[in-house]
Order: structure tokens, then C-alpha cells, then sequence
């Protein structure tokens, strides 16, 4: 019998060509594997940063039925930190996760993706990505390196950071050494503080034996675990640096593309889903770490003065305007991303904002 | 040549089994489809409310290269509105789209689903069904019924609502007639109004003729398509009643259950996905239409008076404990949902409402 015949008589018609291929080489039509990698920036273990990667990779691998099988290499296990971008530019791993401010150095336009000194929190954020055009500009601003972004997390709001002294001024910037990155470092820079930069597991030591002044990290939960409320007595709020902060995960543009579209709008639909776990788990997570800190750790919880932030209000605003002058991009994005701001900002002091004031007085502190 | 020979000729081995079944009936194995119904509580094309349960299905078919194909029906095309319950419940269908306080003629625990006056924002709503067992004792709550809950969308802060007269004090809810359902319903009739319901379709000529003297309906992205500035003069805000709406994708228990894992986690990811998407819509959408509604229909846009709402949200803890009081997995939600609250509370008052004080001059209302 010949295997024409064969499949002749087994009764299938025009399915049959594809079912053929397929007992020649099993699943490769329909259910072809991709064993991918995936590099981080972030050290093991961080929660929901780097346990968000984790996530992500699992939720993929249930939701393909292992079709896409992404190994996470948490930085500095496959290559450094900071080389994230490259390498899943340049094809050595397919995948990424990070925060864009980290490629300021290859592109400037890619600061306003990741967080913008007084600019828009999570939801201002999202919404813009989603609803704004701005997924849209950040594609086109990665389009160059062959990396394709996705949002993939949210710190919301983060905390204004630990100060080894009261800050009473924008004077009080004046010589002051503080470990804090990105746009908000260069406005400390600004107000006439040294900005130091220090990799993570040598903060603690530095703030505890005064050779940084202050520094910021995250919030209450990392803030917590780093153990930071035992080195410097003043904890401010809030966080006008980072104040929504988002996580991206970057694909390789030829292993994305040569994706099918299912497993496409899969990676698509749970880094969505992982973005919005992510801001779920800091906002349950910091709410708790921060009743520890208070009530447990007898932290100092301060607000920023009014003036300071005033003047540094004020000095964000020329930091963003030389950045966006850097290129073209950049000033494209800046633009947009003002733009949008100025969309939602009335409806913002209308809603949550108003919101929030009613609400208030539950809310107090008790210190 | 045997069937059996052919195969082992044709050079494989263990996938050699699965493949022959796949011979005899093609793709049934590995690529089972699912036909299924949707119903909602919408009006056709209602902006992300119906669009939303629309695109869940769109994106689901996508995800699944169309292993899952779902039709989706607006209230009363296949079943009348709140009908959708019971027709996922019985199985009628195998899901359906809505919000959960629809339900609570049937358990009044479902209400801390949806919307709690003076309750979580949308931020605070997600974090608790996420990340804070919210999700899990909804579950609960509709497994009697064999429905299976997910959240799928966000309204955000709603608007107060159009009055025909202007707020300023409680007792100016006296006699006021006024469109308002769900838990804030219950509330201005304890302040003294008369709750009226009516149907999306009746809200406008009741209002213009002063049938009623006020309605509440979502915020300025759905209330400017319904044209209620030209029947009413004053717009309050906030809306205390429904400060973060959760919008809801349920499954039929058998249906859901009946679905391979990955078409679960797929489902799943979808609903998470639209869920950040219909917050996204909402914030986007809603400032640019308050934008217009201010600026080219030079509507009134009023806070209500910070002791109206004190004594509203006096009113409202009153109304909750009262629903508590109906059965004990009503007082099992209320407690949990009081005790996440808390939880996030401070937290909530240093990062998301510190940061909407510092930036608030920005968003100065032009009136």
C-alpha cells in the first residue's frame, strides 16, 4: 500500500496534505517550539521585577502549552546588567526585561518611557501607551536597534527616598551626595547635589557609613528588604522622580516576526497582564511594608516642603526640555508625551485627585 | 505496507501515536474548537463597556488562532440585559459580560465587585483582586451559581452626575429624584431622594423634562455622547458612588472547566489585558471629552460641598453595614474588602494623592 493510497483510504481529504507533513516531521507545522532567552536587569529574586520576567516567562509557557519556552537569565548571569538592550538587539537572546531610562546613553527619546520627574503616574502612563500613541512612539524610537517594546509593570508612585538630614530647602541639594539615577538624577544635579551612582548591593554600606547622604530606590516593599530605615532617619514623600515608573520586556524584532500571529497576541496579551499584576502586587505590597515601616521600624515619614518641590518643579522642566534637544526624537516624544499629559491632567484633578481629598482623612498618618 | 509500517518507515517514534490518531481525525486532538456565545448588559457599541467585551472576544480568537471563537450579543439581543447571569449560569451561554452589582438581587455579597461608595479607586480595586485575595472570594462568591468571575475592565473615577438644580448641602437630596443605581442608589435614599431607574434609553427626556432632577451615568467620555449638558446645568464631581467601577467577563463553570489549560491561562491573560485596556480607554477618553464639554459646551463643572459629602459618606458606611448585615458571605467580603482598604490606605495618601497635591496647580479648572 503506498502512502498515497494510504491516506486515501484512512477516509481524509484536504487536511490530509498538511497531516502528511506533519507525520514527517511531527508538530513542526503546527506546533513548532521556540526555546527562547530572556536577560533582565535586575538582580535574582527582585520582587516583581524580576520575579514579574519570571512571571511572564511561566504565564507564556501555560498559555502556548509550551510552544514558546523562555529561560530567564537574571542580570549578570548571562551577560551584564546594562547590556540588556544590546543583546537582544543584536539577537543574542530574544528577549528582555528592564526599564527604557537605562538606554538614555543609546537613544535619548527612550527617558520618557520609563519615568519623567513630575510627569504622568500608572495610570497617566498606561494611558498614553494604550489610548495615546505612546506604545506607538516608543516603537518607533527602539525601531533603529531591531527591539521591539512592550510595557510590562508599574511601580506607581515611588517614595521620595532616604535622607541622613531634614531637607528644608532647595538649598539643602547644595553638596549633597545622593545616590539616585536617571532624569532625577540630573535635576538633583541641578539643585547643586552630587549625584553618585552605586550598584545596588553597595547602597546600604555607603548611606550607613555616610559616604552617600541620602538615596532613593523604590518603594516602601524593596525600600523594607534593603533595610535602608536603618541607616538614615528621614523617609520623604513623594516621589516626584519616578512617579509611575514603568517596566518594559524587549523583543528581538526577526524572533518576534518570525512568530506566528497566535503566539504573537499571546506574548502581547500577558506582558498586558503581567503590567497590570505589577501594579497590583507594589501597590498590596508597598500598603503593607509601609505599615511595618511606621509602626514596626518607627520611620520618619516626611513630605517634601512645598518650595523645594517647587524648585525642583521648576529645574525638571529645563533637565526635560535639554534632553528632549538632544534630537529630534526626542523632542517628538517630549511633545506628545506633554501633550497628553495636558489631556487627562483636568480630568486627573477632577477624578482620582478629587477623589483622593475626599477620602483623605482615613488616611491619616498616625506618627 | 501496513498502516503501522508506513509509520515506522516514515522514521518516527513515540509522536508516531499521537500523529495516527491525528491522521484519522484531523486536528480534533491537539486543535479541538470552540464555538461560543457571549451575552452583556450593554447597548450595542456602548464606547469600551460593549466595544470592550467585543475586542475581549477579537483578542481571545486571535490568542487561540481561532480555537476559541466567541459571538458576542448586546443586551436583548439573545437575552434580555439582566438576563446575563442566569443564561452563563445555566449555560445557556458560556459567558457573559457586566458588572457584578447587577447581580445582587441573587447575593448581595457581589456588590463589593463592582462599586463601593467612598470604596477603592481602580488602582486600589485591582491590587485587591490581584494581589490581595479579592479575586479568589469572588470566586466564592459565584461558585453556587457555577460562574466563574474575572475582572475586565475599569471605569475609573466616575463623575457625580447632572443635577437640574445646584448641591449644597445633604438636604438638598430631600425629594430630589434622581437616576441612580447600585449601592449609591441606597445611599441617596437614605439622604432622602427618590431613586428612580430607568433605562439607558429613557435617561435624556426624563432629565430635560424634569421627570427627574438629576442622573448619575459614568464620567465625561459617556456622558457627553448622551448629550445630558443640554438638559442639565450642573456637573458635580467626584463620584463618590462609584469611585473605580470594575466591569466583569464571566464564565460558565463547565464551559471554562472543559477547556485545555492553556485556552484557561489564555482566557485568563485576555481579561487582564482588557481590564488595562478599558482603564487605558477611560482615562484617555474621558480627558479629552471633559476638555470639550468645558470648553465648547461651557458646562459648569461643581465639586460637591465637602460637607454634602461627609455626610453622604456617613449615609454610605450605614448602607454597607446594612448589606453586610444580609447573609454571612455579604459580611465575609465587606470585612476583607474594609480590611485591604486599610491596608492600602496610607500607602495610597503618600504616593497616589501626594503626588496628584504637588502637581495640582497644573490642572487648574478654566471656568
Amino acid at each position: 500500500m503506498k502512502r498515497r493510497e494510504f491516506l486515501k483510504k484512512a477516509g481524509v481529504g484536504a487536511a490530509a496534505a498538511v497531516t502528511a507533513s506533519a507525520v514527517n516531521a511531527p508538530y513542526v507545522i503546527a506546533q513548532k517550539k521556540y526555546n527562547w532567552k530572556m536577560v533582565t536587569t535586575w538582580p535574582p529574586n527582585l520582587p516583581v521585577l524580576q520575579t514579574g520576567a519570571v512571571r511572564f516567562a511561566e504565564r507564556v509557557k501555560e498559555a502556548t502549552e509550551g510552544r514558546i519556552n523562555i529561560q530567564v537569565f537574571a542580570g549578570g548571569e548571562l551577560v551584564p546588567p546594562l547590556n540588556t538592550f544590546d543583546a537582544v538587539s543584536d539577537g543574542t537572546v530574544e528577549c528582555g526585561s528592564g526599564a527604557a531610562y537605562y538606554w538614555a546613553g543609546k537613544t535619548p527619546a527612550c527617558q520618557w518611557f520609563a519615568a519623567v520627574p513630575f510627569g504622568l503616574n500608572a495610570q497617566g502612563n498606561n494611558a498614553w501607551f494604550y489610548s495615546g500613541g505612546g506604545l506607538k512612539l516608543w516603537e518607533e524610537v527602539y525601531a533603529p536597534f531591531n527591539v521591539i517594546p512592550r510595557p510590562q509593570g508599574n511601580t506607581g508612585v515611588q517614595m521620595g527616598g532616604w535622607f541622613r538630614k531634614e531637607m528644608n530647602s532647595l538649598d539643602d541639594y547644595k553638596g549633597l551626595k545622593m545616590r539616585i539615577p536617571g532624569l532625577g538624577g540630573k535635576v538633583v544635579a541641578a539643585a547643586g547635589g552630587t549625584v553618585v551612582l552605586l550598584p545596588g548591593g553597595e547602597i546600604f554600606t555607603s548611606l550607613e557609613r555616610g559616604v552617600i547622604d541620602a538615596t532613593e530606590w523604590v518603594g516602601p516593599m524593596h525600600d523594607l528588604r534593603m533595610g535602608f530605615y536603618k541607616a538614615a532617619d528621614y523617609y520623604y514623600y513623594p516621589g516626584w522622580h519616578e512617579p509611575g515608573t514603568t517596566l518594559e520586556v524587549m523583543f528581538n524584532k526577526k524572533a518576534y516576526e518570525s512568530l506566528p500571529k497566535d503566539l504573537q497576541a499571546i506574548l502581547d496579551a500577558v506582558a498586558m497582564e503581567t503590567n497590570m499584576w505589577s501594579l497590583s502586587e507594589f501597590e498590596a505590597g508597598n500598603g503593607a511594608a509601609l505599615q511595618e515601616l511606621i509602626t514596626k521600624h518607627k520611620v520618619d515619614l516626611k513630605r517634601f516642603p512645598e518650595d523645594l518641590l517647587a524648585g525642583l518643579r521648576k529645574l525638571a522642566q529645563e533637565v526635560l526640555e535639554e534632553e528632549a534637544n538632544k534630537d529630534p526624537m526626542a523632542r517628538k516624544v517630549h511633545d506628545a508625551f506633554k501633550k497628553f499629559k495636558a489631556q487627562v491632567g483636568v480630568w486627573g484633578s477632577v477624578s482620582e485627585k478629587a477623589y483622593y481629598d475626599v477620602i483623605a482623612d482615613e488616611y491619616k498618618l498616625k506618627m
